[in-house]
């Protein structure tokens, strides 16, 4: 598989939602595969949260992991490199190399930290669309994501309908949620109150890994359904040990979730970038510009397949099913699969078996002649 | 309504369920009421995690407030004082004047902070037994817990049935769960981020508000339910301002967090304190010592009214029906009343209106005559 990375400078300052711009945007990717003379067999990966760019692939730096998706690309796999030519941009704010919090800010010469502007996920898809164009690529044989890929996904969806032959969205809603958005604000919280994190200017001295490990370890109560963690650890000591009656670790779930914090503040995470994502996702809102969600999607005609899983209390099957709901009206093929997991929201990275039949057959086309009409 | 403030000194030294003892056990109570000349109308009352003894009555000193369950307690009320004396002790381990972390060690002279031994919800019952004693009552009409509180009653009921005359247990299990002692080990872990928290000896410094505020602020995302949440403040920015694409607070669940957030702070819960009470929660197993839950209940003949909400994903009613499982079939007067209310844990003290009926009608009789035969 030909595994390429990369990075564009885009053309010209980027204009924000907010008002704002930035003078200078990088835009970091990877492709994997080859893109077909006709330009017509390219499938835009977009990265959830924690993510990057490197989707797929043995980790390529000294801090890097293997790529998050490998299960789903590569020769054979359901995302078929020997057939499609796949994107993985790293989204605008990030910590793969695209322009955010970690960047230089060329009016100061330093690290913007917290005066890097706020961004939302119209303004990634904006970035995400010059790639595109400077690739050469008017459509998209499809587009996935999942979660704040999803939202990602949905936005293309709206805006440059004309851009996509059609799209996967797996464990996404139109709009973010206020249970959501409470959670983004302590786990803001939680790293903030990292004394390492010094209003955002860490990059000179220590990084904020204790603020890192507690965001991490906050967000595993919630990641993880009630029932994924009963099942996997119950109340079980740490190796059937009997009781000892202290404040260390002492059951199970505890030791799993001292590894989560390990393991956080010894990643690539950036903990600006994680402030800059969620608060991006806080203002996301697929119908803010419109009246309905129908309205936000009036353009959109090509397949979808939608991905819930039951165990998802984040991003919930029955809120997901607006978009299906917005769309089968005007007979737009799109399809709501409900698959059980007992993993909840992170199911499609940590569970893939039941995705990955549904993700192979739909992208291999058995839905994408359909523009319009709904097979039946 | 007569309002009494105590505090017991245990006679001599309390052995703890860790095997390891205190010398000088404390237990602060308040009373609300009169003891009847036959000793036959007293009330235990247990309170829950972040509440103490100061259930009725207004506030009594300046950083304090108003009970926590006014609502229910006075004359006329559904635990009414006209007729009952309620007895509402500081649990061992807390912060209201019974002894804990924040206590004087007599062994040293100093505050025990994180030398305090850690302590069972069995503990805390051992030395509220005394107290009973200590008041000279035999049997107590009622003990009325609600979670933490709850569990307290359950070790009652197990321990010392032949002092139980009835039982009202409110939104809590005959044990605790594996995503909640993922959340204790969580909240733990944001106050002792707090650098003021000095590994627990804090006593004569500045107060681990910041800890505590993190603490409350990530407790409130499990108090409440997710539909709670979203009803309450939905996506709606504060005062319905337009958006200004900011990290400041900008959405309604936002400032309702910050206040939160501000209150735990200016409260006063003691930081060790929490840290105690919950890892005694963590340890709570009604059947540990035995096979099931109905032979840890199997000397328990009183009518029990268990009361849950259908809202309270902490302590699901369906877990909580066990208890109800184990008792019918000796045709114990066991009756689970399931609640509806948009707030979740927390609705016993916030949403009393759903529950003040049952639990007058039960305390005032209804089921009490019906020791060991059911009403049908």
């Amino acid at each position: 598989m030909k595994i390429v990375r990369d990075r564009l400078r885009l053309a010209g300052a980027l204009t924000l939602a907010s008002g704002q711009s930035l003078s200078e945007v990088d835009i970091a990717f990877e492709t994997y595969g080859a893109l077909s003379p006709a330009r017509d067999n390219a499938i835009l990966l977009l990265h959830g949260l924690t993510a990057d760019q490197h989707a797929a692939g043995p980790p390529w730096h000294e801090k890097g992991r293997a790529g998050w998706w490998n299960q789903a690309i590569g020769p054979g796999r359901a995302i078929d490199t020997d057939r499609f030519f796949v994107i993985c941009p790293n989204v605008l704010g990030s910590f793969g190399g695209s322009t955010g919090p970690m960047s230089r800010d060329p009016a100061t010469g330093r690290a913007y930290g917290m005066r890097f502007p706020v961004i939302t996920i119209a303004d990634m898809v904006a970035a995400q669309r010059q790639l595109i164009a400077a690739l050469g690529i008017e459509r998209l044989h499809a587009i996935v994501g999942g979660c704040m890929g999803g939202f990602q996904a949905f936005e293309w969806m709206s805006r440059h309908p004309e851009c996509v032959g059609s799209a996967v969205v797996i464990s996404a809603t139109a709009r973010t949620n206020t249970h959501n958005t409470a959670l983004w604000s302590v786990l803001r919280a939680a790293l903030m109150s990292d004394p390492a994190w010094n209003d955002g200017d860490y990059y000179d001295g220590p990084s904020p890994d204790a603020g890192l490990g507690l965001l991490a370890m906050t967000g595993a109560l919630f990641w993880m359904s009630r029932e994924a963690l009963h099942e996997k650890f119950g109340l079980r000591t740490i190796e059937n040990r009997p009781l000892r009656y202290t404040l260390e670790p002492e059951f199970a779930i505890e030791e799993f979730l001292a590894r989560v914090r390990r393991n956080a503040g010894a990643g690539n995470l950036d903990a600006n970038a994680l402030i800059y994502l969620t608060r991006a996702i806080d203002y996301f809102d697929l119908s803010r510009e419109y009246d309905t969600v129908a309205e936000a999607l009036a353009r959109y005609t090509s397949p979808l397949l939608l991905v819930s899983y039951a165990t998802d209390w984040r991003y919930p099957s029955q809120e997901m099913n607006e978009i299906r709901e917005a769309l089968e009206p005007r007979s737009v093929p799109v399809r709501h699969e409900i698959l059980d997991s007992p993993i909840g929201h992170g199911a499609f990275l940590y569970d893939f078996n039941g995705l990955e039949p549904i993700l192979r057959t739909f992208l291999s086309g058995d839905f994408s002649g359909g523009r319009g009409d709904r097979p039946t």
